[in-house]
């Protein structure tokens, strides 16, 4: 339950749980909508009242992604983890629909469509679901554990994609050395942060900064198919959480095959483009 | 009142009012810390066990800033808005004293210390400031919304920052009017956005949104100084909501001159260096 906010008015509708659907209606959300006074809310409350009277009631989340993107794969990791009924809506980038710019303003996925609100940028949206949702919790209620969580995702996102990408993108060989260096020292220091736990993940328990960090580490196989890179075996921590994640339902659920990702990022690392 | 959580324990220390205030002793807080299975948290409870009995509790905020940085601006902002007691402390970035890098482990300003945690970020600092202090509330607690002002941040930030300085920084005149065109196509879209609104703010009252994208706001004589470039008149809405902001006392009370701005980025400006 939530308590009710001066300038908010009631927010009995701010907290779904996951069964709460009847039927996949669609609201008719609008790019507008997103900045009217009320953003996407009011749209919502219209066309609940709307849709009440029908008992179509939509509560399905939709999200709009592609598998081949991390971002979109940790959206997706934590709808499973927490068990949120959803609507899967796969793009192919490399051949975009009509109607993708007019769906998607921030012309990026993943997007989530739930209850009058559109939303992008995949921390937000994993904040969103975290706080939206019920079913098991991946953020710490203690504002400074939760300033952790955050920091250790900014972290991750910050200091591991972009050499990431470097190497992978990197077409002057004499360059690779110093290029799988920098890789190696963001692992070298995740591997520190994780050797002070007592179990396999960043926090007591598994939380959003685990299931955001994960996409990357799927993604591997392609630095090592590419660029015969491997994270080193002594890393030993790394190898642990790792496995530890590997062994979750969602990520196995949600598993896509080492060629798929090495055929889509083929142009990129033959450097003829950016990933499709 | 907040909830236990089954794996955080009870949260008792988690909420403070800025009246808690014993005296102002500083918590050991190590860069060790941060990563530990709990945090600074258990570092945070440790010392207070020590310190209940002296009746010496540090719960007094401490951020670390330097006042040309925007990014402190915020914080600072939400600070005096939120009447959080804190103690400043102002840094050189031209001439870092000693101890800079080991009290600010991310090398950044703002950095803020609290309760056994050290935060930087500043947009992470503004939401653990909003979640952990009482007073006044800049985020609405309905998570559509909050995710609608998460947004708003992050658009401001990504897309008005960059051309900022861009413009700012450029030494190829031939190239000022392309990139004033840049600084101000985000303005109109911010005109366009505010102007779809009942008030002066982005949403129906100031949230973390207003607060953290002012600050560039106020740094915008130092484009009129170097770059001849003003805000147009006839983005009314835009003008209306900074009139909205310089009249707050919080902007009124953190205003620095426009000559402090304009000396502190000429090295910027006239390229000789990115600003101090």
């Amino acid at each position: 339950m939530r308590e009710s906010h001066p300038w908010l008015g009631s927010t009995l509708t701010s907290k779904f749980s996951s069964t709460t659907v009847a039927m996949q209606t669609r609201l008719p959300v609008t790019r507008e909508s997103f900045f009217k006074p009320h953003g996407g809310f009011v749209v919502g409350v219209k066309n609940l009242e709307v849709l009440r009277d029908t008992k179509e009631i939509e509560m399905t989340a939709k999200l709009y992604g592609a598998n081949v993107c991390p971002f979109v794969h940790r959206t997706r990791l934590l709808l499973a983890e927490k068990g949120i009924e959803h609507e899967y809506v796969a793009i192919d980038l490399a051949n975009k629909p009509d109607w993708y710019h007019e769906v998607l303003p921030s012309g990026k996925v993943p997007l989530l469509e739930h209850d009058g609100h559109r939303i992008w940028e995949s921390d937000i949206i994993c904040e969103y679901l975290e706080e939206a949702f019920d079913g098991p919790e991946f953020m710490p209620r203690d504002p400074g554990r939760k300033a952790e969580v955050r920091l250790l995702v900014n972290w991750g996102t910050s200091q591991l994609v972009p050499p990431f990408y470097k190497f992978l993108a990197n077409q002057d060989r004499s360059k690779d050395g110093e290029l799988k260096e920098q890789v190696l020292k963001v692992l070298r220091e995740l591997n520190e942060k994780l050797g002070e736990r007592p179990g396999p993940y960043f926090f007591a328990q598994i939380t959003l900064a685990d299931l955001e960090l994960y996409p990357w580490f799927e993604r591997m196989c392609v630095l090592r198919h590419y660029r015969d890179f491997q994270v080193p075996e002594k890393l030993s921590q790394v190898h642990a959480w790792w496995d530890a994640m590997k062994s979750r339902e969602s990520v196995q659920k949600l598993k896509e095959e080492d060629e798929y990702f090495i055929e889509k990022y083929e142009s990129y690392a033959v450097g003829d483009k950016v990933p499709a």
